[in-house]
């Protein structure tokens, strides 16, 4: 059985190993249109803040290695064309069959049709080329701007604020930050946070265009305000989209938002074709809607159900993600898990919340901090359907306990509120924070 | 409506609070032996540590407080007596009847019958001058034994240890250090962080007699083994007992080791009387047998149901508790709960377990730690019946992702593998610790 699996990132590489694992016989080709395969984009930002020197970190696995287990890698190619009805993948002057097919293209970021933004000292944060650029230069600039306030630009934010003396500024073109994540009163704090760092932010605010220096740089950036930010260098992170361009108005079904529809099997509308990570639009675990994570941890789950359902071990279901994040932001820490409120509000869901400010331990035990829990219930069933918090010193980790609640879907009333969480003096206070928020929902 | 309340502590001063908020009008009086009331004693090794100066910190909330709120205290007064035909608790000379009785006496130290124990630098762990006593002498000593190596014996030898110079020596009747609450790989990991603190372990050993030097102190303790340990403090610290001897051979019904027997309303078999804390057995929460907890979060649990109950706005149960227990010791973190190995094996329960020894988080974000996780399911439910972590930079506070799926009964199975935890590179590694455990117990 041939499987070809476009796409050499998480998902495909997971299905790769998996498959290879269930059954060595299994032939595997990956088609990349990187150098390398497995990498791991979120330690982009832990690079270019100098968390470590070797580029090569960076990548899970070597190609050599996969090629050594018998997984065969087509490298620096882009597949360009698949013909469903004939079972095969075109790439540059090539084609290739498959009994299998994987697409697991990822997801690309959002370069947005700004004048000027091809100039070369314009960065996005996707490939290890891109980390290498940024770091290679970033210690010699004065001044950066970084476009976008999500997960991604947060991170590069603290960590050229670590490697660097350079002035650093953040456009964001919502009224606040993190607000697809988190609810105004968590922004707020990091907001502050930016504040303190002696960072720039424009909130509700947009480039309208780069202004250009010499050599193909721009020098600065002009608003849709007016203002003008200088600038020697920019960090693109406003988002990413799924990457399959190449796959519209094909008989393969998209999503508005291009991407992949495939059902809880991962598999495709077209037999023998699978898909999964961030070019999918996938189950969302608690209202069962459809939805496109770009999380790791979805990408890697997929991989595994993929491998499963191509080996027909057994059949293999995704039952669903919760959007579960976690960010340092210098010290501050957040972490979140299920719906949030504009999915709560457009889906009309009567809800009950509660926003709990508290300590994360004793007063006599050094290194109290604040923490703060949001929990939201539908009312109807009872569930917590969202969770949030912000503190210090790995207090969020406490958002493990909601995800297992959520998971299970318990419902909150005076049995939960008794839920067993440990207690001593350095980790917590006799009524935990999560006890707190629990007794006020019921 | 009077209500007596035997015992000034976290049961007690609870009920005698939420009673006095549930209604205005409550008569409350409480009978204490101490001045004080509402003492945190999870604190006292956190003092002795010199963490904090004034040991009213240990305090929760003044006499005066309680009173002020209509609270009436007698303090350093004994029960001795109680007439449940009557109504009527005995204390001195006096005696005071009641509507509603709450017995909430807790526990004390065990005192083992060895010659010269009641020499006056031999201290328990239990009291406010306990604390201050220990806290007085202990920075002049050069060898202190710590008998027990429990929680409160590991906790003291702590904070003895960051705040002298002395030589400690801790001797443990078992076969390795906190026995009952991990399984050996555990104990093995604190045992050798004992060792690298120059800290003298003897196991399966016990103190025959103390010897005598001058002034009612002891100087030396001699094991059954023959050995000499020098000592000029003792801190003793081998468990506690239902503090009940007063309720012997009366109406009260009470367990083999002096624990009130009480419904999961907090009823005693005497009607209006209630008890709850560590003078009582109270429910366990998996498998619904008897057990007595000595748990602050259970008797807080437990005074609020007595309180409800007491004032019938609503009859309210306890559901039970999982013994879960979190514990810092140096740099060192454990947690663990549910049922241990001992119950297990006493009620042949047939059960799945897996250890998994990873890391914390990345590797190339600064201070990678390893973590291990032992998950316990029983075969016949799939549930997860204990859960126990060892790691530190408080990676441990996992346990509470673990304490939502067993307190919710989640079934280990495919779906629960797929449990969508937080990942970010600071956090956790793309494959949770607990997701590798999970994946190993289907």
């Amino acid at each position: 059985m041939k499987t070809v699996i476009i796409g050499g990132s998480a998902t495909g590489m997971g299905v790769a190993a998996k498959l290879k694992r269930l059954d060595e016989k299994n032939e595997i080709i990956v088609i990349q249109d990187k150098e390398y395969v497995s990498l791991g984009a979120c330690g982009i930002p832990y690079f270019v803040g100098n968390n470590f020197v070797d580029a090569e970190i960076l990548i899970a696995r070597q190609v050599e290695k996969f090629e050594k287990s018998g997984i065969s890698i087509i490298n620096n190619t882009k597949a360009t064309k698949i013909d469903f009805e004939n079972k095969c993948v075109d790439f540059e002057d090539e084609k290739i069959f498959y009994d299998n097919l994987v697409i697991a293209v990822g997801a690309k970021p959002i370069i947005p049709d700004i004048k000027n933004i091809e100039a070369n000292n314009i960065f996005t944060v996707n490939s290890k080329e891109d980390g290498i650029a940024i770091k290679n230069i970033i210690s010699d600039m004065s001044k950066v701007l970084v476009i976008g306030s999500g997960l991604i630009g947060l991170e590069m934010v603290e960590n050229i604020k670590h490697n660097t003396k350079a002035e650093i500024s953040i456009i964001e073109k919502a009224d606040r930050v993190l607000k697809n994540l988190f609810d105004e009163e968590f922004s707020e704090l990091v907001e502050q946070e930016i504040k303190s760092q002696n960072i720039n932010l424009y909130k509700e605010n947009e480039i309208m265009e780069f202004i250009k220096g010499s050599d193909n740089k721009v020098c600065g950036a002009k608003t849709i305000k007016g203002e003008i930010i200088p600038c020697d260098v920019v960090i693109l992170s406003i988002g990413v989209s799924p990457n399959t361009d190449f796959l519209k108005n094909t008989k393969l079904e998209l999503e508005n938002n291009g991407a992949i529809k495939i059902n809880e099997y991962c598999e495709t509308n077209i037999p023998n074709v699978f898909a999964g990570g961030d070019c999918c639009s996938s189950l969302s675990y608690l209202y069962k809607n459809s939805k496109t994570f770009y999380l790791a941890t979805v990408a890697n789950k997929q991989a595994k159900i993929i491998a499963s359902n191509i080996n027909q071990i057994k059949s293999s279901k995704f039952v669903g993600a919760l959007g579960t994040t976690i960010i340092r932001f210098f010290d501050l820490e957040l972490a979140r898990s299920g719906e949030n409120k504009m999915f709560i509000q457009m889906n009309n869901i009567e809800t009950k919340e509660i926003l709990i400010k508290d300590k994360d331990h004793t007063n006599y035990v050094a290194g109290q901090q604040e923490l703060w829990l949001r929990i939201i219930i539908d009312c109807k069933t009872k569930e917590i359907i969202n969770a949030q918090m912000i503190g210090k010193n790995k207090s969020v980790l406490r958002i493990y306990g909601l995800v297992g609640l959520i998971w299970s879907r318990t419902k909150v009333n005076e049995a939960l509120e008794q839920i067993d969480l440990p207690y001593s003096p350095s980790f917590s206070r006799t009524t935990d924070i999560i006890h707190i928020a629990l007794s006020k929902l019921i």
